[in-house]
């Protein structure tokens, strides 16, 4: 008989379930939850009881981990960072529930308390300042959005069978002693909700207790040339009333305890919690308050007019503008606004003000600023007025130190002849009373309409039509495809003696597995994009957008994508007011990751000032495999990857090791602890 | 050049963001939440003085679909059921906030409130009872667990970019007058728990609240016999404790309403609910109450002792037995606890009362149950005890008039011809003093050692080495694979003349995309299994686990899924306290939709016995597509998908449409509207 398409019963794996004792049967591993503290059989379960630790787990996780709602408990241990001054270091802090111990649909609620970190001599890295913790969001179901929590106290509730994360930053002050600081992060299981509902006062609960306490007052107040028994009559009713009011079920805990408050016991509260070492050495230099290699970083202002209904130039759209500069600068990023006329003209500004307004130096002098965008007023309004605005502008800032750091962007992406002439004119005329200004220019191909080359070849001599109207040729990454070699091509048609400088920027892609930062991609990835920019050698980078979410006219309306474009492009951080009343920005995971990668070009930097370009290179290697090109990052095979904790730096696999650098650098673990590194500030 | 693993720019589309205005520009729709009630740029919306439709969305989803956090809005709609009396139907109602109005994390919370239905002539489906909300909570991210919500009034919480489902379902009691039955579900956002907060007494506040009031009471209540100026004093002091307590935060709004109680008018609040007409129209026929194919499925007792902590025997052991033994009968399911001994021998039995106990004439004789396994004692000791207890129990059983529904379950998925000659062994015992007993046989294969034969020759070939030793043939539907025509190889081989018949069952295996329970499969597949069994013409089923998750000694603990088996495989419901405090088992989704089969057999059984059987074959043919084999189900390509609201009966495709009417029978849409259908009861 044809016996296609049958099961072959016997030959491949059979529908039985579990092995040794069948389908009832435990199946391979016969263990489970089992304590000795746990009253077995006990259904309400009294987490001030237990210890925490038999509540839930607890572990960390690196920054560049993303940490699922499934993600797997690991063993518990201390976090020990490492970080140079002027430097964000982060881990996160994994939790899930072990069983529920609260009611409601949520496993339990989990109180996390920091303390300071000391060291030896009495420095701090203050709680709530340098230490901030954030809750992990899952956005389109990733973890990403950063949602802070109070210091130094929060609580969280675990829902059964998910885990959640927690991130924590220590931010070292440029001034900060160096040193070994430790503190605890203390974690515990609270009561249930639904028991603390007793301590809660309805509505009409607290109305009838105002009630009753302004009826006591009216008996006791007007008492004066009242007739004796008329008051012992008023006061025998109050009496009565304050009696009635004390043996309400909200007070029932106090006099249960004779009046002694019970206050929580503050030995048995953490007693009973897990005690989570933090530990962070600050090294002995400081990363240079100016980033290295600008990135400059676009901010929709018209994102910012709908979303938070702001008139373009009125006080709060000035505020909202600023809010966004200022929160943005921590990143190591140089932002600037910018608004898309037709045929990708663009409107780009790093200042809201005109030159000659007293803020507008504040902006343009801020030493966290590596770069900023000149407005070119005539791109929205080809007015004589707007010529003359901006020239007044060229003039004032190009007598300034930090004209140096000017750029004018003008065009995003031009594609054909026509628009390349556009920008010839425009920098002209810019050119023709500041010869030494920059024009950026952004492309990821030649003129559509340049004939008798292929289409690299196009793109590779963009250059040759653009000489001397652009100064920062800025390409898409993705041009590069998996052919990393082709950087020579580019940069060989380039005369960075005539000042000409090479800039790249990511946007829709390059796509998985290179570097980008779109949502769904490995932290490493996300991080990696610095990597690739220092490997390459490019002077600079260009981001179009940190958010650029869909259209909304509310400002806490729901966060969207915009379609057509891969989830989280466009978009590093999110309305503070989706997920609190606050107007601060909530930082994505991504954008954290960005920030480290910048910190990490210093550290490549400072590296290869010391061992030359070629050791700094050779450490990306070993970070990557297969080792060329950087651009497809995978662990390696043989890294231990279940033992990493966390994240170090690049530097210190010459002169410490753990557990991570043996990840990142594996060939170079064995080399150890030669003591601190002494590099001097730049 | 070679471009090998260039990226060729201007030939596959350009990594341009967006279109018509570029990377700011908002992309294809220019649309985004606009609203005139929504004032724009406040940041703290008010739920109270805003229609709760622009806060959320709320809409209507079939239950045989699977409402992930990503799913998205469709347009809001009325609920409109059918059903039979004795019938359970559901229909899932989806929530996904369109901003955030709380703070920490939430976008918002929302009440639920159900009102009773009633008919023209004022009969009642009553909240709470005939009409029930569940919570759908995932597992491992897949929409599984229905955690039941307070009634009438529930709130849940909605998390930004998140949507939650709500599983609503009909019980039609048996008593039921037909008719048209409505009522409504109003959904209102209400007010951020942050601002409730101030309604929170702290643990400090309330103890200095109750030392106040004790501290007042002290000074009013011994004034007897006190000098009149120390009275005055007292008073003095009481006044002024009094005034100070009334400025507290805590009763601020109270004081702000000149005391006039701002408790929230009940017509300005349905004003801003979203008001759901929910209605049920109930047929003038009752689905039998004992279900027309016995579906028999198994309880670990081994789990329930485990994750309980009760000895085996206890008082709170048969509670715990009787307790799922009730609450499975609700899922027209005939339970079987279990434990398996060596080398799958299994001990079923449906009652954990001896035959002469008075509880087992209860259960034994409950209408609902359709089989009941008689539990073979010396399965797990062979002492004479041991079987003279089991010739005593069948000696009762034998004489009464539910004996037709016993079996024995002697034995899980025989391998080789010693575990055959056991079988055949203890029924011949069996046989001897209860000739008409019936043994059943789980497998999926022959014996191993049988020569001569093909692997699924052997499997067909079973019945005759087990006659006359098994009457229920219970194969794996696993063995079809796909082709199902093999039925007819297994069927031929059975003499249903002589009491024989063909049990399938599903574990393991089939996988997707056949018919099976398993976490992650579609609704209709989790459906489908009981229309497969229908289809085929087996004449019962058998489930090997319901609660098989893996072991844990704390009933809270988190619920994993046994290693090695496919997610969901062996659990159809969660312990209660996972998620709350209570003892009440957690349906699975997927035990709802095997209701549904259950209740589709019946109405593919009223539909036959009308219309004949290849009628109700026809029948199930339209719902799928291709049609053969009907275990590979998928919906009709040119089905109206846009426009399912919820499910209907198969038997209304006769005399009423619905949306989802059209989606399972497309083509037997346009036919509608005949009244209702007057099947008599069985």
């Amino acid at each position: 008989m044809d016996n296609s398409g049958v099961n072959p019963a016997n030959f491949i794996v059979p529908p039985v379930e579990g092995i040794a004792g069948g389908g009832t049967g435990y199946g391979w591993a016969d263990v489970g939850t089992e304590s000795s503290n746990l009253c077995k059989g006990v259904n309400v379960i009294d987490p001030t009881q237990i210890p925490s630790a038999e509540l839930l787990h607890v572990w960390c996780m690196p920054s560049t981990a993303n940490v699922g709602q499934q993600e797997m408990p690991r063993p518990f241990d201390h976090v020990s960072l490492l970080a140079a001054r002027n430097e964000r270091e982060s881990v996160q802090i994994a939790l899930r529930p072990k069983l529920s111990w609260a009611s409601s649909g949520i496993a339990g609620t989990v109180q996390i308390q920091c303390t300071d970190l000391c060291s030896a001599s009495g420095d701090r890295l203050v709680v709530g300042q340098s230490l901030t913790m954030r809750h992990v969001v899952p956005i389109l179901g990733v973890p990403d959005a950063l949602v802070p929590l109070d210091l130094p106290i929060a609580q969280i509730n675990l829902l059964p069978g998910e885990t959640t994360s927690i991130w924590v930053s220590v931010d070292i002050p440029a001034g900060q002693p160096p040193g070994h600081y430790e503190g605890q992060i203390l974690i515990t299981a609270l009561k249930a909700n639904a028991e603390m509902s007793a301590q809660v006062l309805s509505k009409a609960e607290k109305y009838n207790l105002y009630r009753e306490l302004k009826s006591c007052l009216e008996k006791v107040e007007p008492v004066d040339g009242k007739p004796l028994d008329e008051v012992a009559e008023r006061l025998k009713s109050a009496t009565s009333s304050l009696k009635r009011l004390l043996l309400w079920p909200v007070f029932q805990e106090s006099y249960g305890d004779n009046g002694s408050c019970d206050m929580m016991d503050e030995d048995a509260f953490t007693n009973i919690s897990v005690n989570m070492k933090f530990s962070v050495t600050v090294w002995d230099f400081t990363l240079p308050l100016t980033p290295s290699l600008p990135a400059v970083f676009g901010i929709s202002e018209t994102v910012i007019e709908d979303r938070f209904a702001l008139e373009h130039g009125s006080e709060g759209w000035y505020d909202a503008l600023d809010r966004h500069f200022k929160w943005l600068l921590q990143y190591r990023i140089s932002p600037y606004f910018c608004r898309w006329g037709d045929s990708m003209r663009i409107l780009a500004y790093t200042c809201p003000w005109p030159a000659g307004h007293p803020r507008s130096e504040e902006y343009y002098s801020d030493p966290r600023l590596a770069a900023y965008a000149v407005p070119y007023a005539p791109i929205l309004s080809c007015s004589n007025e707007a010529r003359d605005s901006l020239r007044k502008d060229v003039e004032i800032l190009k007598s300034k130190p930090h004209w140096r750091k000017a750029y004018f962007y003008l065009w995003d992406e031009p594609l054909n002849s026509d628009q390349y002439e556009l920008i010839r004119s425009m920098s002209s005329d810019i050119r023709s009373y500041a010869p030494d200004a920059r024009i950026l220019t952004t492309y990821y191909c030649g003129p559509s309409d340049a004939h008798g080359s292929s289409t690299f070849e196009a793109f590779v001599k963009v250059p040759k039509c653009l000489r001397p109207h652009t100064q920062i040729f800025c390409t898409s990454e993705w041009v590069l495809g998996n052919r990393e070699d082709l950087v020579n091509d580019i940069t060989a048609e380039l005369q960075p003696e005539n000042g000409e400088e090479w800039w790249t920027y990511v946007c829709m892609g390059p796509s998985d597995p290179q570097p980008n930062w779109h949502l769904g991609m490995r932290g490493t990835q996300h991080r990696a994009v610095m990597w690739r920019v220092w490997k390459e050698g490019g002077t600079g980078f260009l981001y179009w957008g940190a958010n650029c979410y869909e259209k909304s006219l509310v400002a806490s309306a729901e966060i969207k994508f915009r379609r057509g474009l891969p989830p989280g492009d466009g978009v590093l951080f999110y309305p503070g007011e989706v997920f609190s009343p606050s107007h601060e920005p909530i930082a994505s995971i991504r954008l954290e990751r960005i920030l480290s990668g910048m910190q990490d070009i210093e550290y490549l930097k400072l590296y290869s000032s010391r061992y030359g370009r070629e050791e700094g290179l050779a450490l990306l290697e070993k970070t990557v495999s297969p080792p060329l090109p950087l651009s497809t990052l995978k662990p390696k095979a043989n890294a231990p990857f279940c033992v990493i904790p966390f994240h170090s730096h690049p530097l210190l696999l010459r002169h410490a090791s753990s557990a991570f650098t043996r990840v990142l650098f594996s060939s170079s673990a064995s080399s150890s602890h030669r003591g601190f590194p002494s590099f001097e500030n730049q």
